[in-house]
Parts: structure tokens; sequence; C-alpha cells
């Protein structure tokens, strides 16, 4: 993406947004918009955009559930949730939304959802049922409905979710595109509207990991607007191990699954194969079983506290599906709230003791593509399957990645990388090795290392990086400052020694956690030694090195206290 | 304690054994125990115990919501929680129980608490109202009332508490004792019987905060029984800074104060500027008011859910108060407590925000000692006026440390050091400055840095290591193997090279996290560098040091890999 935004031009921009207009009256899918902006804002909007921006030219469509603010041009837009009664008109933006503003990308408008974000069908909503891009009798999956087929049917460039029980990765299934959901707590969501408060995300839709992994790397950082925030760990994995241990479901787990789907789930498993992990048969059961305390159990409450007392009032544009499984949920008592987070806290102790001993978990994401009247037929029912995979992810407080696996007809398939929480970037090195493309950076990467020698790619220390999670970020070449000498170790290792005599010496560059430099430090054998290292941009980093004793030799004077005296 | 306890045999145990028997029949508090260990027993678990251990010979009392299991004398013991119809015989002790047992500790009986834990006053038990220690006709504190009592009154070295509102400091400070309330998931709470699940801490009453401290370090190691353990984060401040800045309340948050505790109070703060701490006016309302979540408003759905079925049979041993107000919690909904959880997280976040700029905050830790009298005339408004300073503090994910702070007549003052979740070790630092003792270390010291300069204590570069929280560790001597060199930097530092004509030399030992020293490592400017330093003792450790080049020059090979190729 970068490429081709570096030729990005007003003129450019404006070219984009004329396509994306056009692109819409072609499709003629009039329900993907609950509002469409007046392209002649867009252009406006266009006109204005600094080129230089990250993300200028772009263009993202928005989930009705999530907050739009008024628009130099004086557009107003309501947040609905898919119900117009419940709407109300936001003073400002959702952080997460003005982020990807400030860098540069435009919002042409916001789309349909299953109301109040409550379903994984995208029929819920009386702006009608959303079809799938590639199959207009097939659903499009929900609850982020309009937002996933905005990008696959090339509309936009991206789009925002939300998801709790999988809104945000079951619709990229079965649109055939990427759905990135991080930790919870990751990605700020104020300006959205609650679902399950304690279990929704924000999360995003695009055509490839590249994108997805860097607007959400745009929207992520901290803000105090956000009462669901939590800070990445020091001690971070910024890259998956080189032979990552992937936990594969059971055959008994995978009953839901449609047998026209089971060759392409065989070949997605192939393919992490090919590209590296070794697949171990995991008993997923504890895991899918907490789906029940989403769907089956008091913390269904969390939805009738966020819009259970409008539903209540009975409007006549509810989604009756919607509409009666909320308003059952209002006879759950506080105790049994209470009981259920309790049993769920327990069921997130038991989850990760599991995979502790797993990089990551695959798992198809959705089990099958249905169609409308499918769905039509068995509303509830239909709805509880498609969350088979998805439901257990943010309630057992995981990360997921949800990316395309082929289809059969039109009938999309997806499979998704699931993490424990803040182990997103395992995640995604993982889903880009298995669609064999190079693995975008999300996770913050707070500090670095230059290594030249037995700690370099394929040397036989290097596995003391790639263990504490350290993530190669190409070679480096130092400043003209250097020599090397070689040390008679039993792993032979050379160190570098800063001396007028010097030249430049090629090492790599690895990213890592400041937590895990430290433990690196902390494990290291004598003689070798970490400290400032310079390259030759001029730029300073920590590398092995050493100095030598240009100093004056103050030994005899019994240490620094009586020197300084 | 270590040294009084360098002289430990069976036969001192046997005598601490006997003492403390002796004790309970001299102080006549019969009401301080729901189940004493016959005395027999507790000599044959003496005579078995190993003296080397840790808390060898150590007696101490558990409060009886707390799991103790059989002894090996053939013993069981019942959890009441204060309420025998309610009783049920655990056939295993507690982790926390168990790990004070495995260092030596012996435990002679449970204490009597406020039924289901739920009280701050120690009146509410059918097993009697707890006296104070220095004044019968005063209250004890509750919930955990016998255990403080028990250690107030010298019968045992320490004692186990729970606390979710305030029950593991109150008691302490109306006993005149240290009460050690540590962040949520840092000491395990399996084998306890539930009150508020989310925000229920198992703690320690001690007469000191040395054994405090060590107590609960043995009692804090992780284990997978326990479902609401909760790591450590990787960047964890090990030590107060040597300035700290301490928030203090504004003289509207004291209207609950006892008059006759003000002098107490100022006096106590003179002590903590005494000390070194900078104390900034803080108006602390937004923190106190979170206590109408806890008991006004929906969150004590928690408590039903806990215990709430029983209470409503009408068990004749139910306490009045206790019964009154948890049956009156049945009446709330799940979307009431799921609107409060939200409230609460709301809170959360915003008193992050208000005491991001303060080391820690300084309360009463309970407004005044009430007689048993006035509690049984106001058993709820007393109760909940008890609270006033404590009730927030789980609720708002922090830490504290209760510590003993006068007597106005009988009548105990104490306050409270309270900081955020996981800043344990900067509170415990804090109340030890105050009470004008050595610091225990509690928290988990991950790593060390060993200085020699500019880095030392009092030294210019000093602050580098306090403001990334690390730890003073006393001195240390090099191996006979370095020599010292004196650089011509701005600020004079020397660093160290290994050398066969090399000396001893002195320095100084850091504590600090990992994070901390890779954060340490990334910000040095050269040529300083970090590596392993052998200590005259033989050991290694990290410090300033460098390398003599004493390897082959490959400088001109061009690189690493051409010299291995």
């Amino acid at each position: 993406m970068n490429e081709a935004r570096s030729t990005v031009s007003a003129a450019s921009i404006r070219t984009r947004v004329e396509a994306a207009y056009a692109r819409i009256a072609e499709v003629a899918r009039p329900e993907i918009w609950i509002a469409l902006r007046d392209k002649t804002h867009v252009l406006a909007e266009a006109g204005r955009t600094d080129p230089s921006l990250p993300l200028a030219g772009l263009l993202f469509a928005v989930k009705d559930n999530i907050d739009l603010g008024p628009s130099p041009e004086g557009e107003r837009f309501a947040t609905t949730a898919a119900c117009p009664s419940y709407a109300y008109t936001p003073e400002s933006s959702a952080s997460a939304v003005v982020r990807l503003q400030e860098a540069g990308a435009i919002c042409i408008g916001k789309t349909n959802l299953d109301q109040f974000a409550t379903g994984l069908v995208g029929t819920r909503s009386p702006y009608g049922a959303v079809r799938s891009a590639a199959d207009p009798d097939l659903i499009s999956g929900g609850s982020s409905s309009g937002s996933a087929v905005a990008v696959a049917l090339g509309i936009v460039d991206f789009a925002l979710g939300t998801d709790t029980a999988g809104s945000g990765r079951v619709p990229a299934a079965l649109g055939g595109i990427v759905g990135l959901k991080a930790t919870l707590g990751v990605i700020p969501v104020d300006g959205v509207v609650p679902a399950s408060p304690s279990y929704d995300c924000l999360t995003v839709f695009a055509p490839d990991l590249a994108l997805a992994a860097e607007t959400m790397r745009v929207m992520s950082p901290p803000t105090s607007a956000d009462p669901a925030w939590r800070p990445w760990p020091a001690h971070l994995h910024l890259a998956a191990p080189p032979r990552p241990r992937l936990a594969v479901p059971i055959e008994a787990n995978l009953a839901a699954l449609d047998p026209d789907f089971t060759p392409l789930w065989t070949k997605a498993l192939e393919a992490f194969a090919a590209a590296g992990a070794d697949l171990v048969p995991f008993d997923a059961r504890p895991l899918l079983d907490a789906a029940l305390l989403l769907y089956e159990g008091a913390l269904l409450a969390e939805r009738y506290a966020a819009f259970g007392a409008h539903l209540d009032t009975l409007p006549a544009d509810a989604d009756p599906t919607v509409a009666a499984i909320v308003r059952a949920a209002g006879k759950f008592s506080g105790a049994d709230l209470a009981f259920d987070q309790q049993r769920l806290r327990a069921a997130r102790t038991k989850a990760a003791a599991l995979l502790a001993d797993f990089d990551a978990l695959v798992l198809p994401t959705a089990p099958r593509h249905p169609t409308i009247a499918e769905v039509g037929a068995d509303p509830i029912g239909l709805n509880a399957l498609m969350g088979t995979y998805t439901n257990f992810v943010n309630l057992l407080d995981m990360a997921a990645v949800a990316v395309p696996a082929g289809r059969a007809g039109t009938k999309h398939f997806g499979v998704s990388v699931i993490t424990p929480a803040f182990a997103d970037q395992v995640a995604i090195d993982l889903a880009a090795r298995y669609l064999g493309v190079p693995a975008p950076l999300f996770a913050p990467a707070d500090t670095e290392l230059v290594v030249f020698g037995a700690h370099m790619k394929g040397m036989p220390l290097n596995r003391q990086l790639t263990d504490l999670g350290a993530r190669y970020d190409g070679e480096i070449t130092t400043a003209a400052a250097y020599r090397m000498y070689a040390l008679d170790t039993t792993v032979p290792k050379p160190f570098l020694v800063r001396d007028e005599r010097g030249t430049n010496l090629p090492g790599e560059r690895w990213l890592l956690s400041r937590a895990a430099l430290g433990t690196f430090l902390h494990a290291l054998p004598a003689p070798m030694t970490l400290g400032p290292l310079e390259l030759a941009d001029g730029t300073w980093t920590t590398g092995f090195t050493a100095n030598t004793p240009t100093g004056v030799d103050i030994t005899e004077e019994g240490g620094w206290r009586a020197h300084v005296g």
C-alpha cells in the first residue's frame, strides 16, 4: 500500500472518490449503507487532504454503531445501531475514527449492521438484509455486514466493524477478506454503542493483511477517553517463532463444519504446515463451550443493560429476533450475572492453561455460509451455529486474525489464527505466513538490538532472540568506526570495538520489547557486552560492542568514590 | 525476625506453643476463636517442624472463611464463615495456608469474623462480638476481627485475613498493628469463601511490617488453583523514589475523622514529610465515592450470588444485619449489575488518571474507633462510616498498607499508604519510611545491575536508576580481576575492564525489573557498555564493564558471515 500511495496527489484522491461512487452505483447494493455521504462533500474533503499523510486518499466506511462527528461541510451523522428509533447524533467522532481521519483517510458513509450488533448473520436490520458480495442469495455475515461487503465489493479500501461474538470475523470470512480483532482494550472503544461492553472491541476489514494491520496501528494509541483501555504488557512477543506450535482442532470439534468446506480446511492446514508450523491436535471443546455463557447465560444481561430499556418500549423498528433475545435477558438477576462471570473467570484460567504450550490456535472462522432463506427459517439456531468458532475469543480474552481460505462455489471459507491476549503480533505473523505475504508490524516495538555474529539469522544463537519474541528488521551497516574481533568461545562469537582505524561492518537489526532486552542482557555470558553503537546513517542503536580502554587507568585508586572523592 | 529465628530449635518452638496457649488463657477472649486446635496436636506439629525453614516456629491464626485442611493428627476443620449452618469441611487447605505451613509456620486455630466477611466492625457474628485488644468496650474492627485481635494481643506471630472493603485494614488500624493488602490477584484466593470474588483478597496481620511482607511473599507465588491470579507486570517499580510525591486528602475529605484523631493525623503527615515525602493536597472525593458502588449499588449482587441462597433459607444463626444487607441484594437485576460494573470501570480509569502524578495516596485507615454499644445502636450507618477510607481500594484496583499511627486514649488510629495496582512495593517502602524501619522486599525482583561510578547513591546519575524503580541492595566487591578506567565524559564516569592484573573494586548492587534493565540499556550513551561481571564471591552479575580486545582482529574479513562462511 505504501508504494501505491507514494504517488498520491489531491487529483488522484478525487479520482478514487469518483471511482468509489461509480462502484456504489454499479453494484446496486443499497442495503450496505445506512448513511452515504454526498459525493460533493467527500470530494471537498479529498481536496483538503494532505497527500503526504500515511493513509492519504484511502476511503473507508464506518459501521453505524460507531460515532462519526459533524463534517466541516456541516453534515451531521446519526448513530443508529440499525435501530432508527434509538438514534442519536454525536457531537464528535469515536477516537478511532478521528485518528484515521488525522492520518488522511476519508470516511464515505455509515454501514448497515445486525441491529445493536446482535447477530452474526447480516439479516437482522430494518435497513434490509445485507447480501453476500459474491452471491446475493447468501448472507453477508454479521453483525458488521455493510462494512464487510463494502470492502469485499471494492467500494472502500477498508472499513470499521465491531466484534463481541465474532462480528468482525464472520463477515470477513464470508466476504473473502481479512478481519483483524485485536486484544480487548487495545483499540479505543469510546464512541461505540455498547453491546456487551466487557467483551466489545472495534475491528477493521481490509482486502489484505498489510492494510488491516496498518489501519489498526493508526487507531491503537491509548486515549483517556476510552474506559476499556489496557496497556500492552512490557514483555511482549513481537514475532511468531520460526517453528510455531499450532493447536489444531480434533475431528470432534469440526462437527459443525459444512462438508463442502472440509477440503478447504485440509488445504489451509497444509498451508500452515508448509509455512513451517507444527500442527498439534487439540481438543478445543472447553474453549468452544464458553460460547454458551455468551448467548445462553446471564452475560446477556450486559446487552439488556446496554439497550434493553429501549427495546422494552416495543419500538416498531426493532428487529424481532434481536428484540426477543435481548428482552428475554431482562429476566437475569444480578446474582445470575455474578455467578456466570465467575464461571467465565474460571474458564479463562483453564483456557490459558490449555493453550500454554502453543503459539496459537487455528480454527475455521465460520462453519458454513448459509443462504438468507436458511437464516430466515431458523434465525436463532443458525446464528448460534455461525458463532461456533468465534464466540469464545473475546470471552476468554484472546486476539484473532480472520483470513480468507478459498471458496466452495460462491460460499466463502475462512480460517482464524487465535492467540492469548496481547499476542496479536504472533497471530498476524502466522496469518501472513499462511497467506504467503510479508508480515506487517502491529504491536508496539519498544526497542532494538543489532547483532553481528552468532545471533544472526540461521546462526547457532539466533534462538536466544526468537525465544524472546524478537523480530527481524533487516540488515544494517555500522558507521566506519569499528573493528571486529573473534572470540575463542565454545560457540565462536565476534565483538566490535570502536576504533579510529575502524570500518563499516554488516549486521542485523532485531526489534524486541524492553523486558526482552533486559532478559537478554541478564543472560549474556562473559565476555560479551552490550552498548550504544553507531550506524552508517549516523543514528545510534544498541548492539554487541566493547570499548578500548582509552581513558586513564584509575584502578589503583580503589574505586570511583575514592576517585571523585 | 530472621535474626531471632536463627536460634530456632524444636524445643524453642514447643516453648512458643506453650506460651501462646498460656496467653490465650490469660487474655480470656474466647470470642477470638471459632476453632482452637488442641495444644497436644500443635505441640506434635511443633516437634515435626524443621527449624531451618524460613518461618519455622512462627504461630499463626486463620480467619474462618479460609480453608484449613485435615492435620496429620486427624483433626478436621470446618470452614464456617461465622455461619455454622453454612459450614463445610474442606479436604485441603487454601494454597496460601499450604505455603505458610511448608515454610514452617504453625496454625493454631480458626478465627471469628463478621459473618461472611460482610462488615467492618467485628460485632456481626453468632460467635460473639470481638472486643478490641486494648479496651473491651471498643470494637475490634472487622471483618477479620479474631485474626487481628489474636495478633494485637500477642497470641500469634501473624494471622490471615481477607479484604474486600477494608476487612484486612480496618481491624489492623483498630488493633495498632500492620495490615498488608496486596494488589488483587497477587495472593492466591483458592480455598477462600467468596464475598465479592471480583474484589476479594487474602491479607495478613502482623505486629511489624517486616513479618507482614515476609509472610505475604511466602504466600504469593502463582498457582493454577487460583482463578483470580494475575501476573506481575514486567515493568515493575521495586522501590519508592527518594523524594516521593504523596497525595494527601483535603480538609473536606476528612469530615468523617474523629476530632480526637486529628492531632494523630497531623503528626502522621509530619512523619511522612520528615521521611522525605512531598505532601500534595488532593481531593480524594472521586475515589471515596466509589464506595457507594460497593454497598449501595448492584455490586452487592456478587455477595448475594456467593451466599444469598443460604441466607434465603432464613437460618437461625444468620447475623440479622448481614442477612438484611445481602438478602436485599437479591433485588438487583443482571442489567443493574452490568450497569454498575461499567460505572466502576469508568471510575477506575478516572482514578488512575487522577493519581498518575503521585507515587501514593495517604489516608486515615478508619475515621474513628467506636464502642460496641455505638455499633449496636447504628449497625449499618456506623459500619459504612468505618469504610470511608478503605472501601474504594479494591474496587479501583489498588494496593494498600495499613500501619499504626498512635492512639487517643484506648482508641487506636492508623494510616494507609495506597498505590495503584502492582505498586505494592512503593506502598511498603513509604510505610517503612513513615515507621522508621527498614523496608522489606515483597515484590519479585527480576534482575539486578551493579554500578561503580556516577550511578551510585548520591552520585549525579543515580536518578537514572531510581526513576526506573530500581532498589538499592547494598555494596558489592568485584572479583580481583578488573581494572577501572576514568572516562573524560561531561559527567565523569568510570568503566571496568577485565584484566589479568586486576583487583577487587567496590560498587553497589541495584535490583530492578527486566523491563527497567532493558530501558536502562536502551538509553545508555556511548561509550558505556553493560555485560557480565564477576563478584568477589565467584558469582556473576550484570554491570558496567568492557572487554579488552583479546581475540583475533578479523575486521578486514568484512563481517561475521564472511568469517564463519
